[in-house]
């Protein structure tokens, strides 16, 4: 790798492991890291961001959703700006690369240009968007929806499993909730949105590569189901008695894993609960969530279609009723290609072997586009694992994805 | 109905309501009643029962597992004891009469007789039985497994959903865990058990009868399974490269059904639970609760192999690990044919119509007939319902069984 304006890799690989402290226990590790959007592991966080951020001579504030914002002011402060960055909320039991690489990485490389010397146009953002996961309240990408401005309203009414609002965890992060609106950018204030983030699979690491290029991104449904039927003793209760809700789940599960692997794309049931609990009772009442997601819109229309045939089936086969609930729908979305090739000619600039390849996961990449022309940059995880207390990217993966920003982000902003 | 030794109805009524007030919300009846073992609430109940037990005029004392006993002494106190009784601990939201209506009746039928001023040659002990259900610790009959002698000791490691051991937990009750074995009673001293419950079914009302003469119990097995596999990312992991534990859960609970239908049986599962439980992160881990029953032995042992298989297959396929543990199993048995001939003796006495039939869940009966012999009467539930809010049995039936209970009680301590 041959750089012009190089990072300091030993103080990025600092900052992504003091982050990744926060939400952590050091006398469980093996549990990693936890920090739910808006949480008080979340807040610490966004405040070792800012400080970071300050460090390195950025103009910071938080805009009414949140979003913590890093400015580096161009020479001409009128010109539409660069944003580059991620997010440092986690799922459950989460890793310390995921969003937190695309932050500290954005943070080190708009540095290290400040410390160059070097003069650019345009001025670039470095932004920690909020709650990109949706793992404490159901829905995600809150941060980039309000700065595009499809935030709907009625997000603030879901409740954490606590029966917080989302309107009362913003009251206590000190966010007012009626200035969601506030948090909008228009087309023309901004250049260009690029993401590095983790890959959060095997590809690049199939092929040997540190870093690659994002040319599509599957866009997630999720859903809740809720089926209720009759809660009786497991004892007394014949078989062919029973309104069994747990039994509607596990069905729907299965055919959930059917679908996905004859369309192609992917589904997942992360989240179940059955009522009331006990273990000689029937459940009465079964609650799961279901996340599809495919690069091709009809496909996964046609995912969508098969379950809800599936709901129907096993709840008149049953006696069963059911409610279904859309929790988030995104897009599958393309990236700019004009970003991609500013990316290839920075790999080819640092001499890094690189690829193309499409992208799995959601990301606030995928919201960004309806503002702006956006890229995303990937970087290897190891055994691609993620979501996940063993994720992990190597040193100089780290290094080598957040050079190849750098040099992607003085073409955009220059 | 015609009682030579007739019972306070409203009295008993009045006991079965008030007990039931105990453990539920006032502002949410629709929950029912929910009475842990050894919680506030249980402790509260068992409180309650002692109260009655004095006013009825009985001897109150709690042995060493904390069964409550009230006793009537007999004109001969040397004579072996007749025990008659139940339990008030209950399931989460479960209702006002399992338990409670064998407790409350046999107090009102011994009240009855002291009333009377009928001379009787056996002592009566009415027994309130610790942790029938078994729903907080996973294990239940914890009180008339003592009484007969087979209480396991590791019973006491045993852990709730809030990490409090069973040992614990009989400490805060001001019971001492080492005590367990003075709670055993000798062949000698018992001469019958017998139980009222109500049915938890529907066979009585079927037949539009107010009480029913046990012939049998199912016995129950309990078996915990967890199945180990990988959290993952849910967009970035293909279908092929999955270890879900979830879906392992779910085809699990299928087969629970499959072979429980199967050979005639019942089986259920009422507990589960997945790890780390994101919207967007594959199950690295489930953990399910299974309940199968039958009155046929060797039926049952053949629903267990078949899940056993199932379950190798389930790992296999799946590249999972798995451990199953078995929780509890009680071999079904059969009544007393002397006892059940009593019982049908007084509904005659009384013009009671009745009939035989099975039970399908498991009772303290099932303990105590390692110990003595057993007899059981069976009352009608509205629509069979039970461990749910809405178990319901009519005044009428309450009372017409609870008289049943006093004559049969009568000619066994006469």
């Amino acid at each position: 790798m041959i750089a012009t304006h190089q990072i300091n890799h030993q103080r990025l690989w600092k900052t992504l492991m003091e982050l990744g402290e926060i939400g952590s226990n050091p006398n469980r590790p093996e549990e990693g890291v936890t920090r739910l959007s808006l949480s008080l592991e979340d807040l610490k966080a966004r405040q070792y961001t800012m400080d970071v951020m300050r460090e390195a001579g950025l103009e910071v504030r938080v805009d009414s959703v949140g979003n913590v914002i890093g400015k580096l002011v161009g020479t001409d402060p009128l010109a539409p700006v660069v944003i580059t960055g991620s997010h440092v909320d986690t799922v459950i039991q989460g890793g310390k690369f995921d969003g937190a690489l695309g932050v500290l990485g954005a943070i080190e490389a708009v540095r290290s240009i400040i410390e160059s010397g070097l003069k650019l146009t345009h001025s670039i953002e470095v932004i920690s968007f909020t709650d990109e996961e949706g793992t404490r309240f159901g829905t995600g990408y809150i941060g980039s929806k309000a700065m595009v401005g499809c935030l709907e309203e009625d997000t603030f009414e879901l409740k954490d499993e606590n029966g917080i609002t989302y309107a009362e965890a913003f009251k206590q992060a000190h966010l007012d909730p009626a200035n969601y609106k506030l948090a909008q950018r228009s087309e023309e204030e901004v250049k260009a949105y690029i993401e590095m983030h983790i890959e959060q699979g095997r590809v690049l690491e199939d092929h040997q590569l540190s870093v690659g290029v994002v040319t599509d991104i599957q866009g997630p449904i999720w859903m809740e189901v809720q089926f209720q039927g009759h809660p009786d003793h497991a004892g007394a209760t014949p078989m062919n008695m029973r309104r069994d809700a747990g039994l509607a789940m596990a069905e729907l599960m299965i055919e959930v894993e059917k679908t996905a692997k004859k369309h192609g794309g992917v589904g997942t049931v992360g989240k179940v609960h059955i009522e009331p609990g006990g273990v000689n009772i029937i459940p009465g009442k079964s609650t799961l969530s279901i996340d599809l997601r495919h690069v091709n819109i009809e496909l996964r229309a046609n995912m969508v279609k098969e379950l809800h045939q599936s709901i129907s089936g096993i709840c008149e086969k049953r006696n069963l009723t059911v409610n279904v609930e859309l929790k988030k729908e995104v897009d599958p979305t393309s990236c700019s290609k004009e970003i991609a090739r500013l990316i290839e000619e920075s790999c080819a600039e640092l001499q890094v072997p690189t690829m193309k390849l499409q992208c799995g996961a959601g990301h606030d990449s995928l919201i960004m586009t309806k503002l702006t022309k956006m890229g995303m940059i990937f970087v290897r995880s190891i055994d691609g694992l993620s979501h996940n207390p063993k994720e992990w990217t190597e040193k100089e993966d780290c290094m080598i994805g957040t050079q190849v920003l750098l040099n992607t982000l003085v073409k955009l902003a220059k």
